[in-house]
């Protein structure tokens, strides 16, 4: 089959033949890749950004965020069969541990991630397992939504946390409108009664997240601070999803917090830096924020198939894998990139 | 009456003859105090420290751990008479905020703090409300319970909160043995089946907590850390209580976490800081605790009553206050302080 | 001032002139009524149905779904002011006691309800507490919204103690689509993801839900069992809110119920009666339902001010209660019957 | 191997040689029994009971509360290896259904409840799988804790559930000091600072209980709803664990309940039967309870390791099974009868 592998830390990733996976343990899974989701970590990976933390030896296949449709299953598999259309949980879960049982299998003590420290799903096929195949309504197609397998799920994810905190009155910001903040607005809309106040440095993705419920947006221009107060009777908002992370939002996002507020990290690069006298004067939190479970995938699921979150993507032959990251690296690529097996 | 009064930053309070207090608004409550706390917080009151925030006028009367009995009310008070005992929570609330009708009073949108912003209870009467005063069962006494006003109470606030996280099997660590600290053991005890593991650097303090319901107990030598990793199966804490926050417990906490795990704030004076790689990839969070809620002081109570947290005490005449804050100063005072008018 | 006066059992209310009210105790506020609800409790009132629970003496004036202007303040009120527009919270309560202290003022121990066993606001001028009054948004008026006071507030409480069981791939099943139910229908929609399966005898009922809210429609002809099964997949419901609660419902509404379901009752009039083996082999919840609490009708005078809840209304002069009676009484009032003084 | 097989209901069991079981599928465990409790339940299934509704082919092996050591697993299989010391959750489920990874493994979509719907553990050997073994601690025996299984874990499940609305100061009341009471009245100490107030006909069982953590005991003689009231102050209590669901217990227990109470049914029998305005006035719920969850089990063991939960046993030979069902059918068994292989 065809594969994007990457050679050398540095070097972009080139599109070759490679073996076909083959099904060996009972819950495998052997997926055709219908559309896999280009991602800004896929840069840092190649730049080599990822090479300790992922240990994983070169070469080998990218590609995190996969949907498709289930070619051969293991014997034990009774979820799904072949021919269904599937999205894939990013991660690999053993299904024994504490955390897997729990709903909470983002935390498995055993896990691995396609795509990141294994074979990924820039390819023709992908073998996964039982326990990483959310089937997909019929009104889906895996290249509409393999995007939503990562980014998507983080954003959703950190949403589904701070339900119980968004009673009607309150007010959520979100920082950040671009890939995973203007998933977020969506789940926002679509989950709670809060009023959402949108805040970026650019104009266009402000105006994206308008039609998408927002009820207010703020462009990031030095005074956002300023202005989220001024939309929040000087109080603060309830929560702050904080989907940068870095570049000053990290200050900037606990600034804007209420007394007893909550503020969600999302985005990374930054640091946190709070006097312990005003985490404590204030009650406020800072709540670590991963990608979501498989319970959170098949539930973004549903409100997908219910058109409640939509995602622009634009689509690419799997072989123009390294046109699809110069338009990423060059802030020519609107909307999610999908590399698409032919 | 007598009462403590501060007149001048720096120097110390005096001991002088003041009006007694006067029941004027309908909901007024007048006591007489039994037991006044002295807490390390008088004497940064003393130095200034509190000048800025507070905007006290001096001279001002200080005390805010106060219990004693009600000699008279207003017009409005049902839920308490004159003679019955009573410790008061530290905050005067208006009870018609949402905070204060959604069970979070410690954030009323128009609260006071006697004692901090508003005359004390070092004095023989103190002015407060009908919504700060909790009756105490039969074989509870003002003086001996005093100190649970507001050190007890923030302990108890935060452990309460983390209820939900302490299942049989988690591990909870205690940073600090002392005032707080040593109530904080006892609430972990008395509400969940947790292990706890008690850091300090005081071997005696650490003795105290043994007999308290410490499961382990852990030198702070230098290698706490280790120690901590080692009684968690190298997993790391569910949940962290700090009650110092400072002198670089704030990063020890931080890194005694496990995957998911809290940090809890309580103690302050140091800095959290945290990459925002580091909050998200093992999602944790970090948790603010101010004071407890007035039904909060109210459970404290119950579990005081029921013996299962007790307190250790030294009394001194209200007149010896200076002598009570030298010994403080000096580290010669075992257990909390407490004036008591004659 | 003219109100509307009970003077015995089984005969109509009259409208009559009776001293204005006072205000005589430091919270008391003194409210210009703009519009009292009409509601089916009304008529058992004067049927004598609430004789002896409520235990009030003859003559007095009814209405227990009220809203207006502050015309006076007792001194300690703080949180209204003379003109500004209110909706009340049907309970005058303490304030003081754990339940009011914890957000659960329903329960409060020492409550009286205006209407039902104390003076109502079907009368120019009513007596209650600061406790009681909600301030309005400059986009609601008194007469539009009064009976979201007591019926509204009863639906909306039921929907906000569902919500963290109504994630997004769930269902409800609301049965009952008239007065309460359509409220319930349209807070579902607001707060939730979940998709809504209404139930009701009246085909013109459903009609009215379909644009508020609802996913599917049932018309309850018998195969209302059957056809709630088939729209849930064979499984059931994970949440059934029973605003009818009699004739019958108490046990469709219980069979509707998915494993680990809840059946929330809301109407009332017949019994639940269901074997402990059914209840523990499918471990289903039974979940009772009173009023709502303040912080909830100010919850759901957001959504109101949103346009996420809206009521449909037909006003009568005060004058004209008994017209208003009768056509209640005789099914001719379309949408809630709304009181105005002239 | 030996197993107790029931080959025709209404006739006792017989202990015959039957063929051992093999390792088949990937996740398979063949477990050597240490001890299988013996249930009433066990009793009820050979008088036929449950043969509609397990539906099993005669004949069959029954034993339904089990623990032993791992004696051979599937390739699939990473949590145990031969030689450890496991208790077997009643379950064994398919770990790929939304329950199953939401903690909530006792609704699996696809499960089997081996000594019931297929072969039990009243055996040598018994084949379970990877999914229900928990590892047991080195100072806990297999024969010691089998019991905890299942009537163990129903309790503790229970308690569990209600662990949120037991803060201090709540009551609970347990009725039914037996098998399943006594363990409950444990995990409430272990768990929550609630007063515990139990109630059972038997003046020996509440004798047991008094050792365990009941605050109060309470003889079940007609006199003891008042007595119920008494000692709540006579407001009732907050929860109610009704572990006998039969006999009137059922009517009694909802009786107990305070204002916004829960009745949790745990043992069955009886019906629930409450007029519908009884369950909105109050705001009462009622709680189905079925048996734990793997976590839940893990929890009780960790429990029980910790000497906070102990059980009360008789053991005997595999052969004596009958004589053990003589002495549980006559009332001659104190504690939980084990029957172990020799």
């Amino acid at each position: 089959m065809k594969a994007v592998r990457l050679h050398e830390y540095t070097k972009r990733p080139v599109v070759e033949e490679v073996p076909d996976p083959k099904v060996q343990s009972p819950l495998d899974v052997l997926v055709e890749i219908g559309g896999a989701g280009l991602c800004r970590t896929d840069l840092h990976i190649v730049e080599g950004q990822w090479a300790d933390k992922s240990g994983v030896r070169l070469p080998y296949t990218i590609g995190h965020e996969n949907a498709g449709w289930v070619r051969e299953t293991g014997p034990a598999v009774t979820n799904v069969s072949p021919g269904d259309a599937v999205i894939l949980h990013p991660l690999v879960t053993c299904g024994l541990c504490r955390a897997c049982r729990a709903g909470d299998d983002v935390h498995c003590a055993n896990s691995r991630f396609p795509g990141i420290d294994a074979d990924g799903g820039m390819a023709e096929l992908l073998l996964t397992s039982a326990r990483s195949v959310v089937k997909l309504g019929p009104n889906l197609r895996p290249a509409d939504v393999a995007a939503l397998a990562d980014a998507g799920l983080t954003a959703y994810h950190a949403v589904r946390k701070a339900v119980p905190l968004l009673y009607p009155g309150t007010r959520a910001v979100v920082i950040g409108a671009g890939g995973l903040g203007h998933i977020g607005v969506q789940c926002l809309a679509a989950m709670t009664p809060a009023e959402i106040i949108v805040v970026d440095r650019s104009a266009a993705a402000l105006d994206v997240v308008k039609d998408l419920g927002a009820t207010h947006t703020v462009l990031a221009d030095g005074g956002q601070g300023a202005a989220v107060a001024d939309l929040t009777g000087g109080e603060g908002a309830h929560v702050v999803f904080d989907f940068v992370g870095e570049g000053g939002t990290e200050h900037e996002g606990v600034a804007m917090l209420r007394r007893a507020g909550s503020y969600f990290v999302i985005g990374y690069g930054g640091r946190v830096e709070i006097p312990t006298i005003d985490v404590i004067s204030s009650e406020i939190n800072v709540i670590g924020n991963l990608v979501g479970s498989y319970n959170d995938l098949d539930e973004l699921m549903t409100l997908t198939a219910q058109g409640k979150v939509r995602l622009h993507t634009r689509t690419y032959p799997l072989e123009a894998v390294n046109e699809a990251m110069d338009d990423l690296e060059h802030g020519r690529l609107q909307g999610r990139g999908i590399l698409v097996p032919s």
